[in-house]
Formats: structure tokens, sequence, C-alpha cells
């Protein structure tokens, strides 16, 4: 390991906060991952807003852990415009976590004296079927970790499992979600001045990854994008999303962010970026993480969504297209 | 107007209540757009949740109102993915609101009086600088509309334009958000088996229209999206905005949500619909609603962010690209 490397070894790893938040969540399972390796001692170290944490970042050399897409919600828009035009920004690496809400109550307090349950109003909206069964009244907070850190006896608070050691309460429930299975996918960021030394040791230790790359093609209009597209299907890279994001003040112009699984440095990958520059198409890499290999699974009729219309291709396949049915699915 | 139009006289327009919510300002601006016309009655009626909205639409024949994108959040993907799967609903206007906040006070109040700020977290963290400069403590509530309507003396709530009026109180300073020009545009849904008289009003009213179109190709794999997309460009159709979106519990599988300049009844766009459903891949309108025509815009370099790689095209375009920056913003 090289001096430089050595160096990372006082790092931040700012998250924002207050302490108890999900992304606080993200940033202990980052700093556990790192001492596996054995490489990094990072401090996790809540930050106010994420513009202080991309300060951090881009001025101080610190990592930042940012809240990147959930699997109800989609991507978090305003964090991907931000590292689209980062001056030193850069995902190395991706951790996940479940979005599941703990009931908690002061340790000397029992649920039968509450009438009271409090959260951001987020939470309080998850957790409706629990407040109801218990008879609780609704009061919002401005986090929930702020809800479980101010506590009175005689309410309940709701907040992310590691809620109830932090500020030392008890938990009454584990879970209390109406709908389980919400899940919150997170980035970790360097600044990208210094992040070959840690992709360097990313590459030693895995084989596959996957990257998000942004483009900006030099022409608009018809057709931009599936020439784009094209290139990227020619080089046979694996999309797993997809998006256009208007560009800000720019009305008509739009970027496109791809994730693909493969890694920037990957031949097949080079080339395409390759080939995209050479078009005169503005690229950027946004962030590269390691990866689990996934199939290619194959769509049956059950899991296509309620209405649309879908037949069995063949070459007069029109024929079989219920006139009613067209009219309906597709406003003809 | 036939018969069945004129049934449609004693509609409601459902929104996501409380009353004085940005999407009841929305649903005001729908009625009043329909009064314009002369061929509709319709009332705004709040709703508790977006589930009570779609039980309107499609089991009473109303109508309904939902935030759809948002020019700083992107699309509100919880209300995309119902519009997907729904069994009877469809987009037939599409109507934009300023993100713009006041802030109001009891009517006999004075803000030197004022000690506390109130309203949902995100209109708080949204005018902070207002908070700030008044000295004002923030307090959080569970709806900007809630913080209108149970107002205190000595207290300044933050809401959308329609509140003051709505509960009757004075407004202290307007557009107080720290930074302008957040822009939400919603859609308005009427059950799809009654869209058709509403939509051909709208063809006698209107040239030019956008539509919303979902796509879930038959196979997955490096390419299916590129396919797809060759086939909207192969019939000249300019998209505005694309997404792909996991499908629910089925790992791997992805929908492509696009908008494009065109009505589903044009040649072009039923050309295309008709290519695509002919590969056997499932499709679905989503919505259609009147637009205006737009230029296609050159993109400039300074319109373009920080960082990223974008040299001049030529035939040995990649010697100009510098070594270094290409490892910085590539991760080569």
């Amino acid at each position: 390991m090289n001096a430089c490397v050595n160096n990372l070894s006082e790092l931040k790893l700012c998250y924002l906060g207050p302490q108890g938040s999900f992304t606080h969540q993200a940033a202990l399972k980052v700093q556990q991952q790192c001492q596996l390796w054995n490489t990094l001692q990072i401090t996790p170290t809540a930050c106010e807003r994420i513009s202080d944490i991309a300060y951090e970042i881009e001025e101080h050399n610190n990592w930042g852990v940012i809240a990147w897409e959930n699997n109800i919600e989609g991507v978090v828009i305003p964090n991907l415009d931000l590292l689209i035009g980062a001056k030193n920004m850069v995902g190395i690496a991706r951790v996940g976590v479940n979005i599941s809400f703990d009931a908690v109550i002061c340790k000397s307090d029992s649920i039968d004296n509450c009438s009271t349950i409090v959260a951001h109003p987020h939470a309080l909206a998850q957790c409706r079927k629990f407040a109801q069964a218990h008879g609780l009244k609704e009061k919002t907070s401005s986090s929930n970790a702020a809800a479980c850190r101010d506590l009175l006896p005689g309410e309940v608070a709701l907040g992310p499992k590691i809620c109830a050691d932090l500020y030392n309460r008890h938990i009454v429930s584990e879970g209390v979600e109406d709908f389980s299975g919400a899940r919150t996918e997170f980035l970790v960021l360097a600044p990208r001045d210094e992040a070959s030394d840690f992709v360097n040791i990313q590459r030693e230790n895995f084989s596959s990854f996957s990257s998000i790359i942004a483009f900006i093609p030099r022409c608009t209009g018809a057709g931009v994008l599936a020439n784009l597209l094209d290139v990227v299907r020619d080089h046979g890279l694996n999309m797993t999303s997809f998006m256009s994001r208007p560009i800000k003040g720019q009305d008509g112009l739009y970027s496109f962010i791809a994730t693909v699984d493969s890694a920037p440095w990957d031949s097949m990958c080079k080339d395409m970026i390759q080939e995209v520059v050479e078009h005169g198409d503005w690229v950027r890499v946004l962030a590269v993480y390691p990866s689990s290999v996934r199939d290619n699974p194959v769509m049956s009729e059950w899991m296509l969504p309620n209405g649309g219309v879908c037949i069995e291709p063949s070459v007069d396949a029109l024929r079989n297209l219920n006139v009613m049915q067209a009219e309906r699915e597709l406003l003809w």
C-alpha cells in the first residue's frame, strides 16, 4: 500500500444528520465494510446539509455518503444533479439499507401509558396501522432521529433501528411499517482527485463492477437518444437503469444517465465511451462500484401490469389486436 | 355535444388534501380552464390518500389530479407506478404550479409579535433564510395547509398562495422561498373507459399534443432499450423525457416510460406503437394532453456542467483527449 492510501486513515465519512438517520445507518455499514478490509479507519460524521457534505469532500479530502435511489420513490434527483456537475466528487461504493421503523419509548415508560406517536410525516404515513392499533395520536417531528432523541414519557417515536441504542430507548415493536420491502441505495463519494487509490484497491478485491455514466449529446431532436443507445448496445453493454434529466435553465436540453454492468476501464465500456466522445458528446463517469453478476430474466405474461396491449409476435400479429382494447389502452 | 359528455357536468375533481395544498391549487387551475371551455362543471374535492383518488376515478367515474413531475425532485415515482398498472385511469390534461410559499399570520397579529414558524419540514427547509431573518424558531406540521389552518397568535405559517384566503390569514410576505423557480407539473386523470369523449373535445380545440407511453420489452439484456428507441427514432418522434423503472418484485425486469411530442392517434406515433406491438412488447398509453410546439435547441459548450469530457468531433478526435482528464473524469 502506498503512502497516499495510508493518508486516508483519518477520513471523515460525512452523512446527512441528525445522528440516527437512515443515512447514518448506511454510513455505519460502510465503516464496518472498510474495517473488514483492514485498510481504512473512517469516522461517520453528521452534517446539516448536503452542501456541507460536498464541501467536506471537495475541499477537505473527506468522504461522504448520500441517498441515491429508493425502490419506491426512485432516484434522489437533487443528489444526482449535484454529482453530474460536481467539481471534485465521484461515487466509489454503494450500500443498501432496508427502510424499516422500530417503535421506541422512554426506558421507564410503558406502551399502555402512551397516547401520542412522534415522527417525520413520511414515517407517520408509512406506519399508520401501528398507530391506529394502539390508538396513538400523530405528532410531527423534523426528523425521526429528533423524535427519538427528544422523546417524552407518554410518547412513542418511530425511527431507524440504530436509534434505540443511540438515544437509550426501549424498543416496543420492530419493523412497524405498513408495507415492508422499501430499500434505499446509498453512494459513497470521494474526491475525484483522490479516488484512484481506493478504486485500485477495489480492483484487487472485486472482479465485477457497475458504473453510472452521464451523457450530454451535442445535438438535440428526434433520434439523439436512440443513436446514443445504439453505441451502448453495439458494444454489448447491459444497462440496469436509464433516465433523462432536463439541464437546469436550458429548456429542451437533456442529460442522460445510464447504469451499466461494467467498469469504465473494461474494454467494452471504454470503447463505448471513446466512440461517444469521438462523436463530440459530453461524457462523465459519476460512479463505479463492485456489484454482483446478474442474469437476464425472461418476461412472462403474468408479470405484466394490468391493461396495456401485448400480443404474440408474428407476421400478421396486428390482426390479433382487438380494436376496442387498442382504443382503450392506446387512445387511438 | 352528446349525452355522455353532458353527464360529466357533475364531476368531482379529487386531489390530495388537506384544502390549501399545492395539488388543491392545481385542481383550482383545472376547474378554471374547464369553465373557460364552458363544457364542464367540476368540483375540487379533497381526498386523504392517493388510493382514495384512484377509487373515486375508477369506481365512481370522477376525475383526479396528481403530482407528476417537479423540476427539482423529478418524476413522482409512486404516482407513475400507480398509473402504469391502473385498472381504469388515464391522464387527459396537464397543469403546472409554481412551488412558492407565502408567510401568513393571524389577522389580528403582527410579525414583530411572532417567535415561531410552522410548516411541513420540506417548506421549512426551503424557506430557511426568511426564518433566520426574522429570528423564528422552526416547528413542524403534518402539512403547510394544516399549519395555516391551525395557526396561533405569535406564529408564522408557510403555505401555498391559496391558503391565506382559505383560512382567513394575513399575508406578511409573498414568495419567501430561498430559491425561486421550483415548479410541479400535475396530471388530470379520468376513467380510461370514459376518457374518449373528453379527448375528442380536446382534439377539436388543440392541434398539438404530447403523450406519455409505457413499454415493457418481451426480452431483456443488452440492446433491448436501444432496439426499442430505434423504432421511436425511425418514426421521427421527438422525446422530451425518458426513464426506466424496475418492475416491482421482478429483479432485472424494467418498464420504460417515454414522453413524446405527438398524440397516439397521429400517424407517426400510431405506426411506432404498431411496430412495437408487432414485436411482441407490452405497450400502454398513460396520458395524452395538449402541449405547445417546441424548438430543438443546439448545445453550446457553456451550457455543459463542470468537468466531464467533451472534444470537437473529427476523424482523429481522440488525439485531443487529455490523458489526465480522461483518468479523472472517466476513471479509465
